[in-house]
């Protein structure tokens, strides 16, 4: 077995390859037909890829997890040796897939590398290693599942079966994984988001194009009001433009160039007098509203906001939930700006992304990525190498002035300049990019965008271009996650639910509704004739803030039971004093 | 000179039509060479076609209205005669549009019936009529402009030159007209909200994708929350769904075989697996949110609202400002209820958007059209004879009820169903479409939307589509128009101007826009070093509402000095008594 990179070289990496080898003879043993793909270590475990004739089963998993176990037992010692050539090609001659990587090695670069194989008991396997020495080491351990996947990632080539499984160094470390998984698969937003009637999908729609109901699209209306008004009171400018553009717009900013694989094109170059395509971001667009009239230094700062609509044409096996999607709305602006603000400007943009995230209290499972461009694939990106190393070092200085800690990333530019990503962590430990924040010195020039410096001369500006809460979508699944659905107060779709215990007080609850309505907060009677108790469960399970159970005794009085989600009974009060409380709840944001 | 169909007959009509006549017999007299095509009253005036061989110039207009006037002073009488098809020709020989009309008479079918002419002195025309008797009588006209015009209206054809006028019988009426299109050329929007900067248009994106500039935009969002809150305030849930989708989906609405020319489509059928096309309509979308999960009786009504983004292909001819769009944006909701309901919800519907158009002042521009289907055209509309006009009968009966004054207009209606539009003209007097309800017995089976009846039954609901405010983007147009940019406080993207006398001055004047924003009031600071006077004129174009003249004496006392757009100087105040005074204007929504 080959690990082509081992770039990890911490023991818990070999140990789970180990545990891969031991699945692997386990598998031989009981499947000798069975052929033999690879198998890693990954993040939080190891698989192995079979070539099997039907693929395995829980029943086949529990067998195999059996047969691993006598492995472990046997107390084998894990020997590592190299082989010529033709005796490696001898050795393997049943296994197909590990002749055709042998081949490879050899045929390759690393000719003069020798081929080499690590061997406990019966078992032997081509791989570099490294390795710990016995099996018996490899006590806590657990297969977790077993799916499709294409020989070498590729559609072209043949399915094999994958069995995935985690393996730790101690029993209450795999316990503790095995509940965090169980945990993490509760709040999973692709499928509580749909429990909780946040959003559905369409088959006729098609993929990646999530309809949000009702509950969920009140929340992007309550993130996007709070994201603008943010932006507003900083000195942003709000700007509303097409969704689409002729491809000569495209042309200019480099997109048609470099980006065109990733959009939605309307129309046939070839065919049609006019060819259109869906916009992936928004800044040529943006720039427009700042082409319209000459600006002066005096001028700048703009700073543009949008909330925009995007439209990147991702393939099938790409999308996710609302993690990855062919269309989304960027809380997406540009600051146009004098090379004096620039530095100003970014650690503002900054602080502005970094509010947003501490306000959702997303900002604990965050990094920092410095994303650079790739001096290797130089067609890839508009601009010469001089000027990328220049805009790179120019940020970076800025980078380390800010004090956070960040680290480099080479290739994961845009096509037009470097970027600082902020990095997320979904429950299941996956990460994608929230927000970024860019700095432009080239599209200026390709858009004719100046100013008149104060010295009377026409200058270029430089753009940031940046987000500030991210993605909506991405964002909402994030907080899907966060909160397992429970969100705090000024993001509940449903804040109170107005329970009555008869028939015969509704009519107070109509009037209560009407009260909290006109104190902006947003409540629903649940008048069904249904037991209470029956009704509290249900406004559990759909985590509403808090309810109200009213009675006689509530008519009466006047004075109103409240019972919140996280703290249950929370005794009478009046309802002003409610709504007081409730007010200061939302305003303050608290989580 | 032909008029095809003399829809009105009223004199003005007729009276104008003389003017025409008038016009062409001037031309002819100082332009013999000149080829005559057809020249019809119109609403507010008159036009001529003329074939010539370089357009007519200003001078050349000034010199043909002396020569018109001539003419009435020789109180030329009008003879209306008949002549054989072939005298005619012979008469017409050196008029080649004339002898195709002559043709296209004859060999049409009003084969028996005569051709008819009108003569007024040397100069007679090919004309059904009608005419006023004596050229004296049109002593009140005015030309207007020159443009071309093809043949026919059709781009196959040669280019013309038209050439537009206006009459009337009094000289005091001429007068008004006059004043009347002038003061609307300064409200036209499409020059007004480029002049404000509230949008502008790119070539580089392409016709009818107009970018809102941050002016424009900030009334959008304006407007979008007030509609949106309204809206929930009266029962409605929003939802968020995708601005595409695969043809699948509008296969089953019908869009696909009755709608496709106006959709922009994105792949090919016969050479893509999946073919998507943007929407032109946010039901089928919306739609989805139902089917989620099983409903009941009790459930019904539900009211869907969007902030929608909608796409329709128009061609490059119809595409007009803000008013006539390839995107726009609109407030379009689908009540999905039981056939007891729709009565009410409907008039609901209706009252949620005249409450809407009476906050904005735009009902009095309005009237009411029933748009009913065209039965001569079946093929236009989904659904059998008998539904139609059951479903117009049952909507006629509603009408009815709700006492508004409505007019029917055949072939009007939407595929799906009848509609009630309510139009509204601008101030050029032309008339479009703003909001629309529908009535609709037939997507709900199309898409398999049931619910459970209190008999246990399952039962396809009703669906009424409607709009509130209708499309922001036009709207907006309409407010440019009626304001002439003179929004009302709640709708002035900056609201007040403060304008420090000296740069002492800045400091105070920085305090007072952070008291304002946080009373939610948009203020900015003209900090420029130039003269008060040429400050306020300044502010005064840009249609500011209130200026703040901030000097010592304000610095020390405190006391504002503050200027209103309408009634100039409002004297002193404090800034207290000043952030009341504009809250109360802004919540009570003060035109």
């Amino acid at each position: 077995m080959i690990i082509v990179n081992i770039e990890d070289e911490n023991g818990l990496k070999a140990f789970r390859h180990t545990a891969a080898h031991i699945l692997a003879q386990a598998v031989k043993r009981l499947y000798p037909e069975a052929k033999l793909a690879i198998g890693p270590a990954i993040d939080d475990g190891f698989y192995y890829d079979f070539d099997v004739e039907k693929p395995f089963t829980q029943e086949d998993l529990e067998k195999i997890e059996v047969e691993m176990k006598k492995i472990v037992k046997e107390n084998l010692k894990l020997e590592h040796y190299t082989l010529p050539f033709d005796e490696a090609l001898t050795l393997f001659k049943d296994e197909p897939y590990k002749i055709e990587l042998i081949n490879e090695l050899v045929g390759g670069d690393v000719l003069d590398a020798p081929l080499t194989f690590f061997k406990q008991g019966e078992f032997t396997d081509l791989c570099a290693g490294p390795h710990i020495n016995y099996t018996s080491k490899v006590k806590a351990f657990k297969l977790l599942s077993s799916t499709g996947a294409y020989w070498r990632g590729s559609e072209k080539n043949k399915m094999l079966c994958r069995i995935y499984g985690t393996a730790f160094p101690k029993a209450a470390q795999l316990e503790e994984h095995l509940t965090a998984m169980e945990e993490a698969r509760k709040r999973d937003h692709n499928k509580l988001g749909r429990e909780l009637e946040l959003f559905t999908t369409s088959e006729h729609i098609g993929q990646g194009l999530p309809v949000l109901m009702p509950k969920g699209a009140r929340i992007l209306q309550i993130l996007q009001r709070f994201v603008e008004d943010e932006e507003q009171a900083r000195g942003y400018v709000l700007t509303k433009t097409p969704s689409f553009a002729k491809s000569d717009l495209y042309k200019i900013s480099g997109h048609w160039q470099h980006y065109k694989d990733g959009m939605f094109v309307m129309g046939d170059e070839e065919k049609d007098k006019e060819v259109f395509a869906l916009r992936p971001m928004t800044c040529p667009f943006q720039f427009q509203s700042y082409l319209n009239r000459a600006r002066s230094y005096r001028d700048l700062p703009i700073r543009y906001n949008e909330t925009a609509t995007l439209f990147r044409n991702e393939s099938s096996g790409e999308m996710h939930g609302l993690i990855r999607l062919r269309q989304f709305t960027l809380s997406e602006g540009h600051i146009v700006c004098t090379p004096e603000q620039v530095e100003k400007e970014f650690l503002d943009a900054l602080d502005l992304a970094r509010f947003m995230l501490q306000t959702l209290s997303l900002e604990e499972d965050t990094s920092f990525r410095f994303s650079k461009w790739d001096s290797n694939n130089r067609e890839k990106y508009i601009g010469d190498p001089e000027m990328w190393e220049k805009t790179q070092d120019f940020m970076r200085e800025i980078l380390d002035k800010t004090g956070i800690k960040y680290y480099e990333a080479d290739g994961e530019a845009a096509f037009y300049g470097p970027k600082l990503d902020i990095q997320i962590k979904n429950v299941f430990g996956k990460e994608d990019t929230l927000i970024t924040i860019q700095i432009d010195f080239q599209l200026a020039e390709r858009f004719g965008m100046v100013y008149v410096d104060s010295d009377g001369e026409k200058k270029f500006p430089i753009i940031i271009h940046r987000s500030s809460i991210g993605c909506y979508e991405r964002t909402l699944a994030l907080l899907i996650e966060k909160y397992a659905g429970a969100f705090p107060l000024w993001l509940a779709p449903e804040q109170v639910r107005i329970l009555p215990i008869a028939d015969r007080h509704n009519e107070f609850c109509e009037s209560l509704v009407k009260t909290l309505k006109k104190n902006a907060i947003r409540a629903d009677i649940d008048s069904r004739s249904e037991k209470v108790g029956f009704k509290i469960r249900e406004a559990q399970l759909q985590k509403i803030p808090y309810m109200l159970v009213i009675g006689d005794n509530e008519v009466e009085t006047g004075q109103i039971s409240v019972r919140s989600r996280k703290e249950a009974d929370l005794g009478a009060m009046s309802i002003d004093a409610l709504c007081e409380k409730l007010r200061l709840e939302i305003t303050d944001k608290i989580i």
